[in-house]
């Protein structure tokens, strides 16, 4: 464990490096999203040679092979996020914006001004890919970043660091804008949440009882980056072929990620003609069903518990529920959705209006595919996640989720009255 | 102190309420609103019934007579609150509303709906003006609230709850809308802070412990209000006349707000200038200064001690230092400042530049007094407080405030490829 005083070090640094980052310019900014960029192509034996090392500690100690995958660089990852560290270093600054100015009575201007939030605390799962999509968008929106990585990365994340870093100084920028925190014991995560006055912002993503621990503990703002419990409602009026292909494609489409469809609800009025066909294509892509009474009447599969209705199973299982009406499935993701990803088919106009308006999820879709809940899909460009937290960002957080706003007022000696 | 149950048991009946009022209609809203004016306006000498009761207790208490007269209902106080509501009615219906509808390259068109946070949390001083306030805001943006007010507001805040409740009521709408806590225990803060799931959000607006036991208990978000230290800079490009207005309106004009004016720095090329000035207005209207030693090389007045720079007076009293340049002013804000309200009075064009972009404040002003920190004069309409947390909402709150957006997506049975 470390000690309290190295870890609160490190934060003062980040602070330090906060106040010079929220001045620099554009420029410099861009320069070293750049270098990254370079750095990561030139340097990429040295990568591979720190990912080998974390790959076989992790093969050794048994990780399933979908998390060896995420841990693993390759020429098409390093490839990803060169592109991604290019096209963050092209966008638009956004430090500096002033919106809505207006002109009070008085004569008084006021707008908002875009300003970065200071300093990010970022707690992730092993994926060194992670490590520099987080710097990038940080950087850009002129934040100082703590990266408190997984375990199983541990190599890879030294060796990403080090070219950041590099690449931060010769910018003219401090390398202290990016700094990992030197353990991954769990008891620096309960340290970070402490360190009021010093970290702005914490993220934490990745599992539930990670999410707790970080909301119980921390002093400071929390965006989490929760499961995603996500339901598919399909309506009496829904085009069944076009459910059937939104609940293949939010399953299998990539299992694993948390935007990935994990409930079907299917109005009773259609039950006996789409159930079928959604288990004959289920059954093509090796998806387990399980479903309640109901739709055991309908295909021969095996009963859900009542712990599926409230579990992410991130893998090829789906579990399958008849309700009565577009109010009893809007009370059931009430009571299991995890305010993350909820679908409706529909083609009745009234009900698409009511489920987009009540449903309480950072993305709600009418007809298509979960999967969309992606900061590219919707156009924001990078992410640092998807926010189940209400507050400042519900959704994909991209570059100007991590900035905020303060009051700026221009006047010529006005006074209140 | 309140059984933890019952206090849940309210929040829950809160987060019901919540699912009604962010499905409720704008005319259901705006008719409780107008009913809430209305009861206030027939039923006041009920209220000043009750309000008495407070006064001659807190009195008997020995309450300063600013808290006295933050506590007193009176006819133009009664009649602001009327027509702040009836103002809050006519403001357009922030939920609902969908921002930035773009197209996708695929078809799908994507947004972001305004949508009410859930459940508010309010923890507040002894003022029964902010109860009508606070209700009136998390009404319009469709929230339910939990408030706990101060003690010493006790018999008004129940004879305002009721004339709220019943005009709720009469809209339609559940009471539960508007609940007070039962108890004006400190324990009961904490309970709140523990009631993850159920509020969505908490402001405690007074003192540093309050908000500071807050940020440390809460599972939830927190919005701070805290204290104003805050600082008014005058460079030796300023005009000194208008400073002195500047300086003398900040901290005269309603000592007892968040937004006065706690320090003045002045650049030492103006300091034998300047001082004089200040001290034969101060002196006018009976401010006592403190000052650093170069300050009183130049006027008689008392030194100030290492505690003076970062208190929050709220009285009359004003602490002077001389610093050496614009780079040493952004320092000692950035060091003894508290992110609420910073002035400089210059006329230099790169230092309100430098200035307005490197200070971290809700508000930053170039040339106007800090006591415009305030939804009402920086164009908001009505606010809950000021809010000195970066993230979601920096300076002052409004009905927009107490809201956040979620994505929409409008398909044609799009699936990710």
């Amino acid at each position: 464990m470390v000690a309290i005083p190295e870890l609160k070090t490190l934060a003062l640094y980040s602070k330090q490096a906060a106040r010079i980052l929220a001045a620099a310019s554009p420029r410099a900014k861009n320069a070293a999203l750049l270098a990254m960029a370079h750095k990561l192509q030139t340097h990429k034996e040295a990568l591979y040679a720190a990912n080998r090392q974390d790959l076989e500690a992790a093969q050794a100690a048994g990780l399933s092979s979908a998390r060896l995958d995420r841990l693993r660089l390759s020429d098409p990852v390093l490839q990803d996020l060169i592109t991604g560290l290019q096209q963050v270093a092209a966008m638009p600054d956004p430090i500096g914006e002033i919106e809505g100015l207006q002109v009070r009575p008085n004569g008084l201007q006021v707008g908002r001004m875009r300003i970065p939030l200071g300093v990010i605390g970022f707690i992730y799962e092993s994926r060194p890919n992670a490590t520099v999509e987080a710097s990038a968008l940080s950087l850009k929106a002129g934040n100082a970043l703590l990266l408190r990585g997984g375990k199983e990365a541990w190599q890879s994340n030294h060796a990403l660091l080090q070219l950041l870093q590099e690449a931060l100084l010769e910018a003219g920028l401090p390398q202290e804008a990016i700094q990992l925190v030197p353990t991954t014991d769990r008891g620096a995560i309960v340290e970070m949440c402490h360190l009021s006055g010093l970290l702005d912002l914490i993220i934490p993503r990745g599992g539930k009882e990670l999410i707790e621990l970080v909301q119980r503990e921390a002093r400071m703002p929390v965006l989490a980056h929760a499961e995603g419990v996500n339901h598919l409602f399909v309506d009496e009026t829904a085009d069944l072929e076009s459910a059937v292909q939104i609940a293949l494609n939010g399953k299998t489409q990539r299992p694993s990620t948390c935007n990935s469809l994990e409930k079907v609800l299917v109005h009773v009025a259609v039950a006996e003609q789409f159930l079928p066909l959604l288990a004959r294509a289920m059954d093509t892509a090796t998806v387990e069903l399980r479903g309640d009474e109901r739709t055991r009447q309908v295909i021969r599969i095996p009963a859900a518990s009542g712990e599926d209705w409230q579990t992410e199973y991130l893998d090829l299982i789906l579990t399958v529920k008849v309700v009565d009406s577009l109010d009893q499935a809007l009370e059931h993701i009430a009571r299991y959705g995890s305010n993350h990803t909820e679908t409706i088919c529909t083609n009745h106009y009234a009900h698409a209006m009511r489920f987009m308006r009540e449903v309480d999820a950072s993305l709600v879709l009418v007809n298509a595919s979960p999967r969309f809940n992606d900061g590219f899909q919707l156009g924001l460009g990078a992410e640092i996640g998807i926010s189940t937290s209400k507050l400042h960002a519900y959704g994909p957080m991209g570059v100007k989720e991590l900035t905020t706003t303060k009051f700026v007022a221009l006047g010529q000696g006005q006074v209140r009255d």
